[in-house]
């Protein structure tokens, strides 16, 4: 009925999130207000994980992408459900160990990791660090080194992994892949910032630094070949790719790289029109393919890395505001005005994405209007979404916005000094605050 | 030389903010870093506070954009040099009252106040609430009526000001002027979600509503025909418009309009291709103009607003950051990598805005190298310049992005986790913090 599995409708008539009547949570908490159903959370999570048992043997982890949403409790919940988990900076990674995240299933991400998110990556002894490129690599080494001298532990000279003293890395590369989708997200290709491309060589060169590289250990390779991705075959082509490389490397250095990460991008449902892929079917069909390629090569199945990014907290998520004015100019459009926007949901104007958007009290009534939805913030652009359909409104309904689980309270601002709303997390029509909203006093907290 | 007066050069070759040595602040305070010239900055304010004392004698008030760049500092420095505030949300009218800005010279706009921020702008008094539509007038009517009952002065008849009780308001209007500029940022066309059209009667209807309003008084219209415009023209159409407006108005209501505010949008210079107007020459033409319009319908010279918005704090605002990777990619281009990017800066991501780059130690070497500046966030749209010229640099350079002290800080967000940096203030070489920059734990502060 809904594009979420999120929604329902109560006897009431009114829109229900994770079994919460959507008009209770809005009156009880206030508005804007981001909304998590546990159930679909964790569901989404454990359908991968599921799949990956199913189709690798188990022998892979699933990764979940902080960018996309992260909060301790979200950290608490990925470490429950057995995920790996995806951090791009030191504070995504504090986040993670103050919720008790295992290190040894962290992965750090980054194009420009600082010096000091190496040595908190160090510090904390995390599972693996992604290099991106080669003055990390060399910073890197040097930093292991270091410590090792400090520890005593340094000369050693090893052909295997060091436990206590190497630090495990994987190397992001550029496949070269074009996946066709939105361009700000389009990161698998040989023009950006992230990573070494295969096709210049520059890969190859990476590999045998690393190689070369006293202190670290190379244990694969990720790539990540861009986001909202519908189709199965841009991975399938990765994989190939990768497979390949692989096979090159292995006769070059003797070095069998046994991990592959295929990084994420699989797309998610914003409207009706968004015909997202049955997570399952689509692990088959890459799964399958691999084999073959694999086997093609003369290699074993790596150990395989998935980060399905949105696709796990995305659908989770629904953002609910209160209507303030309503205002219809003769032949040109009705602009519906919500009390929250670009602050929260800066991913209209950033990317133009997709939302549809349910009156919570009548979320079954026809939609008969074609309206805009902005936002309050002081600037023309902030809008939620333009031409859409919605129930007829008034000043003072309660508007939902499904499918914002993922990269809106992750990219919220303080602009125009609004504090940013509280996340609640829904479980069998219970709620509680897993982020508390902010105050005035939390925005002026750092002025002197 | 330079495209900001807060920019020079000391006997070390290096470039200097307000007096200080670029480098030794970056040292000083890490990177990234907000910092701002409070010479540039004061000056700016004094400049437009001048010219409104020569082209009107001062018959007007220069107000302060809080959404281009609000801390309690900048609150200070604007109270201190006499100007107004605009503010757009109860943030920011915390922010101001916490610093001490007198309540009366706050204009408290936006499209959709909530009933909070219209009960904190009454609690404080502010100067004028400037209504954007009808809802909000009956609102904010019912809201000083049941003050003014609670008080026992409700019920007292007159046709002027109520002192204590009454509400000073604006009406926002469009006056339907297109100032040629970037959609996202184009606000006086009747397609926008801000304000009255005078065109379609919708402005005539609203004062005919805040006349009979018992306890609001209307002051006057206030319209923003958009923003980094580079002509004149746009400004005395739309002051034509309104005058012409003002005239209906006094007529058909026989009341004397006395407020004009002429918003802001005066283009200021990003890269070395603007040509930023200079203001004193332009509130020279605009105040002619004014002066014979207004003569030509019979009516005083208004008490007029100016919002100079981004001009003041924009000039006077200058990152840095420290360069990580320089990456090459052969026939394609070469990515510059800082350790900031579109949490500290979003306005290349979000409108493609133009910034230049100097190398902080060699800021007057030749910039012969084309490069594209990558942030460290994960995203590939992650970009503060592509293809602008530079410095040659290596990892640990110094680089300063000048004109960024408007809509940089403030529209800051902790995507990736990432904190958001400090603001320091210099002046004649001495620099302090004003804004802190944020720890880790203030990003998990609200995290349960």
């Amino acid at each position: 009925m809904f594009i979420s599995e999120a929604l329902g409708v109560n006897e009431a008539g009114h829109l229900t999130i994770g079994g919460a009547d959507a008009l209770a949570l809005a009156e009880q908490y206030g508005t804007p207000l981001y909304v998590m159903d546990e159930e679909v959370l964790r569901t989404n999570m454990r359908n991968f994980k599921a799949s990956m048992d199913s189709y690798y043997n188990g022998n892979g982890l699933v990764l979940f992408a902080s960018k996309a949403f992260m909060c301790k409790e979200a950290a608490r919940i990925a470490a429950e459900e057995g995920l790996g988990l995806d951090v791009v900076s030191g504070g995504e990674l504090y986040t993670a160990l103050q919720a008790g995240f295992p290190a040894e299933r962290i992965y750090f991400h980054g194009n420009n990791k600082t010096l000091r998110e190496l040595n908190e990556a160090l510090d904390a002894a995390v599972g693996h660090i992604v290099v991106d490129n080669l003055t990390e690599l060399e910073t890197l080494d040097r930093l292991v080194c270091e410590r090792a001298e400090k520890a005593g532990t340094a000369g050693i000279e090893s052909k295997n992994f060091v436990p206590g003293r190497d630090c495990r890395i994987l190397l992001r590369l550029k496949p070269g892949i074009d996946a066709h989708t939105h361009d700000f997200v389009r990161t698998g290709q040989i023009d950006s910032k992230f990573g070494f491309a295969i096709e210049t060589g520059e890969a190859m060169e990476a590999v045998e630094a690393a190689v070369k590289a006293a202190y670290l250990f190379l244990d694969g390779f990720h790539c990540h070949i861009g986001s909202q991705i519908f189709d199965v075959e841009p991975f399938t082509l990765a994989a190939e790719v990768l497979a390949g490389f692989m096979a090159q490397v292995k006769g070059r250095f003797g070095k069998e790289i046994d991990t592959l990460n295929l990084g994420g991008g699989f797309g998610i449902q914003y409207d009706k029109q968004d015909d997202a892929l049955p997570y399952a079917e689509f692990m088959k069909a890459v799964s399958g393919t691999m084999r073959s390629i694999f086997e093609e090569h003369g290699l074993p199945m790596p150990y395989v890395l998935i980060e399905p990014g949105r696709s796990i907290p995305g659908p989770a998520g629904v953002t609910l505001y209160t209507v303030g004015a309503v205002k219809t100019i003769p032949n040109i459009r009705t602009y519906v005005t919500v009390d929250g926007g670009m602050g929260d949901n800066p991913r209209y104007i950033l990317y133009g994405a997709k939302y549809m958007a349910l009156k919570a009290s009548d979320p079954l009534a026809e939609a008969t209007q074609t309206v805009t939805i902005a936002g309050r913030y002081c600037e023309s652009g902030d809008l939620i979404q333009e031409f859409t359909k919605l129930q007829p409104v008034v000043p003072g309904d309660i508007l939902a916005i499904p499918a914002t689980g993922a990269y809106n309270y992750s990219m919220a601002s303080n602009y125009n000094r609004v504090p940013r709303p509280p996340v609640v997390m829904v479980k069998e029509g219970q709620s509680r605050v897993i982020v508390r909203g902010e105050s005035y006093e939390d925005i002026l907290r750092n002025d002197v």
